[in-house]
C-alpha cells in the first residue's frame, strides 16, 4: 500500500505532527511501512514506537486520538508532515504539545492547560 | 556551548523548523552539537548535511536564511523544534517550504507562489 517511494531509514520515517487548526507542531513521531498502512487504512495515526519496539496507534491508551487530515512528503521523501485533528493533549506529559519549554528549561514544567478533563477522568477512576 | 542534555543519535539531532509567523512547517533537518553551537552564537540556523557531510549556514548560498526566534527541545530531548524568521523561499525547489505536496503526487509539482521578488533578484544580477 505504502508504494510512495519515501526514503525509510532503518525501515523508519520521521514524521513531523502538527495540529491542523491551531498549527502547533505537536510531536516528531516515526513511523514503518506497517504504520503508514494502518494510518492510510484507518485515517489515524500509527506511529513506530523506538522504546517500545512495537507499532502503536496514537491514543489507543489514552484516547487523545489523532485524526489524519493529510500526508505531505517534503521535497526528497526523506520526512511526512502530518495534520492531525488532535483530541485532547498529544504529549504523554498532559502538555498540549510535546514542544512546552524553551531550550535550558527544566524538563518537568507544565503547561497551564485546562485540566477539567483530567479531572473527571481521575474521578472516574477512584 | 550545547549541554542541555539533549539526545544526539549518531551524533545529530532532529530538528522540525516553523515559520515563527506563518506557522507553516518549513523543513526537517539534522543539528550536530557544533551546528547547534554556531546556531545559539550566530542566532541563525545551522544544520548539519548529511548528504554533505559538513556543517552548512541555512541559505549561506541562496540568501535565504533563517534568524532563530526560539528553541523549544520536546518531552524527551530527543528533538528540536525551531521557530525561525524565514527569508524567501525554505525548499530548494523555490517552494515556500519543503512539504509542498500531498502524499502520492508528483515530485515536481510547484506551489503557486509570488515570484515577484526572485523576478527583481533576476533582474539585478543581470
Amino acid at each position: 500500500m505504502s508504494e510512495y517511494n519515501l526514503n525509510f531509514v532503518d525501515g523508519l520515517i520521521p514524521v513531523v505532527v502538527q495540529d491542523y487548526k491551531s498549527g502547533d507542531v505537536l510531536t516528531l513521531a516515526y513511523m514503518n511501512k506497517e504504520a503508514l498502512d494502518l494510518s492510510l487504512k484507518t485515517g489515524y495515526a500509527h506511529y513506530y514506537s523506538r522504546s517500545k519496539n512495537r507499532i502503536r496507534m496514537k491514543g489507543e491508551a489514552s484516547g487523545n486520538t489523532q485524526k489524519i487530515i493529510e500526508i505531505l512528503p517534503d521535497c526528497e521523501n526523506n520526512s511526512l508532515l502530518l495534520l492531525v485533528d488532535q483530541k485532547g493533549p498529544a504529549c504523554h506529559t498532559g502538555n498540549k504539545t510535546c514542544f512546552y519549554r524553551k531550550l535550558g528549561e527544566p524538563q518537568h514544567i507544565k503547561e497551564k492547560i485546562d485540566y477539567s478533563l483530567d479531572f473527571i477522568l481521575d474521578l472516574e477512576n477512584i
